[in-house]
């Protein structure tokens, strides 16, 4: 007996993006409208999960969510809005998604009901996580609150937690059924949030839209200054680039090839050493610059560009380095990023290198005394043009 | 400020189903063919989890399996084999999926990695689960080792583990890479095993195709007697028809409409308050006689379409009754099903119930008073046609 049955289909996935002013303020309908439009009969309920340090800084917040949704007859608020810890710390232990899956149990939250995540993009991966396990998948609505969630993390299709000091090593792909990226919420960000968030646009801009690359160097003075109207623009550029990227190529990532992810091999590498004491964001900028000048030193990208590159991140007042990266010898421990980001990946190790401002380029590997002397120069803060 | 980005894409998938005997003899080269094809440069590696019922009757498997894969380049089997345990024991706790989870970090295990299961589909269920979360997915494959998951649940694209005794409260829709069905495991499958798996063939033929319950009904007592040839045939294109359910409507689940869970909602409250003393499929012939009664009060199926059901279950040796059916006044536990079942699914409560044999209809409401009339005519062995 041989035979076989061959089976194929496809799996349809829609959701807006919503950039707004005041989501929770009683006269933005954004909200109501979304859960008027959704309708289908039973009034679904809603679940609210918010990062400890959103509350900190808006301590009206649970109340005002608790008013705006008070009136709504579209959706029933469920009135145990559940608070998390900010930052890797919600992901690096089990408490916080154990607690969202089980008031999932206690209120009856069902697959057609829904689950908002409003905070950083810790909070959104580890709140995704558990509304896409909990009945295999409850709606996940996402509301980021930082320059980095807004522009990147919050519009993609990935959740996780990390697990025994590794990122995201357990997660899903899942995509939210909306996004709402309300600009008040970064007025309240410290310097160091806002500026970090940036390097993420730097990032796709480089290796996607050399246009987009010169508007930032452009605004780079003004980005710094906390500018809300240029930083309202860098975000929706680069949420849009990042969107244009996922729908495009390998949503869930079956590949190897992760084009948005220049930078981060090192980068993921630099949080988990500095007991993410490094911001993503800080630790992005040092990784694009270590894989921008490592571009230079093989050929690849004319020192000119790689110089441009390191000013502009400097002038928007992120790193470019980190004491972390300084060889210690042979055993580097930043080296050993390259196999656990391959790893992570699966398949053939695959990294982002540019080739112009606006133009990356994919390699299976990389040259280690070069990434060195790559990190070296970073640490002389060494005048490539010269 | 007010705009919106709109997200839009597909995710396709793609799997073949392999009926065969003999899957890890050494003349059998189907496995080290699939493993040839997949290969994209670099060695993936393959992490095995056994059933240890499956082990208990084929003490011989793992070794097996080391010699099999022992001369394979394709892949490299981590010789660290797991054994987890088999039924829904696997399911009511975390430790298997930690295993698994454990090992995926230990071996490094990656996304192009593989994860066979091979077991009943409890355990098909809980290691699809940890490989789907495990690095956002890794490739699993199944290798169904019972009736029920030959002909049903190994084929689907459903993962999950149990949450304070409710079936299948986390999981994820995450389909396999490949099914390799082995007829050689039912061999050694006890009676009750055996015929209890057939109950979601009647299921599938009942509400999608005549032909298939004709010819179910003509081979009940070879099915009985444990005729092979009748088997691989009935395994086949029950399979076929849940393959073809699945690609054709709504394989993630998004609506409400659960056709394929005919006779399901009372199945699994049953398994539940039985402890799972009761297995599935019984549970399955149990809920499909009830819900075929319930379509024949409400005159909704001829009588005598319900009295072929009900003979062919029986001659089948399945029941069709158990005294947890039994009426115990107004808060009957069974009804509460109901509104899991409608939970579990969310949304609208939708039940699928006959017409005719070979035609399902759904419907939004049940009549408790007519459900547990209908319990009562199974109990008492009522013969619908006199």
């Amino acid at each position: 007996m041989k035979s076989i049955i061959k089976q194929k289909f496809s799996v349809s996935y829609q959701y807006d993006i919503h950039f707004t002013s005041g989501l929770f303020t009683p006269e933005n309908r954004l909200l109501s409208d979304f859960f008027i439009a959704q309708a289908d009969g039973a009034v679904p309920k809603l679940l609210v999960v918010i990062d400890e340090g959103v509350v900190t800084h808006h301590p009206a917040l649970v109340e005002r969510i608790r008013d705006y949704f008070g009136s709504e007859s579209a959706v029933q608020l469920i009135a145990d809005v559940l608070l998390v810890p900010g930052g890797e710390a919600v992901k690096n232990q089990w408490e916080p998604v154990d607690r969202i899956i089980e008031s999932v149990n206690r209120y009856g939250i069902d697959r057609h009901s829904y689950i908002m995540a409003i905070g950083g993009g810790a909070v959104l991966d580890a709140v995704g996580y558990a509304a896409t396990v909990a009945h295999r998948g409850i709606r996940h609505l996402r509301v980021p609150t930082t320059v980095l969630s807004q522009n990147d993390s919050g519009m993609g299709v990935k959740n996780g937690i990390n697990y025994r000091g590794k990122k995201n090593f357990i997660g899903t792909f899942s995509p939210p059924v909306a996004v709402f990226n309300d600009n008040l919420f970064l007025l309240t960000l410290n310097d160091r949030a806002w500026v970090s968030g940036i390097s993420e646009a730097v990032k796709v801009a480089l290796i996607k839209d050399a246009a987009f690359f010169d508007w930032i160097e452009n605004h780079a003075a003004s980005l710094r200054r906390r500018d809300s109207e240029a930083m309202d623009y860098l975000i929706f550029r680069c949420a849009e680039l990042h969107l244009q990227h996922i729908a495009g190529a390998d949503p869930f990532e079956f590949g190897s090839s992760r084009p948005l992810d220049f930078g981060h091999w090192s980068a993921h590498k630099l949080e988990q050493l500095s007991n993410f004491e490094v911001l993503h964001g800080e630790a992005v900028a040092i990784g694009i610059a270590l894989d921008t000048v490592y571009s230079a030193i093989i050929d690849m990208l004319p020192p000119s560009d790689a110089q441009r590159v390191l000013t502009v991140l400097q002038e928007l007042g992120l790193p470019i380095f980190h004491p972390l990266l300084e060889s210690a010898g042979g055993g580097h421990p930043l080296l050993a990023g390259l196999e656990e980001f391959r790893e992570h990946l699966g398949g053939r190790l695959t990294i982002m290198l540019l080739k112009a401002i606006g133009r990356g380029v994919e390699v299976h590997e990389l040259d280690k005394e070069n990434v060195l002397r790559a990190a070296a120069a970073l640490q002389e803060g060494v005048n490539l043009v010269s």
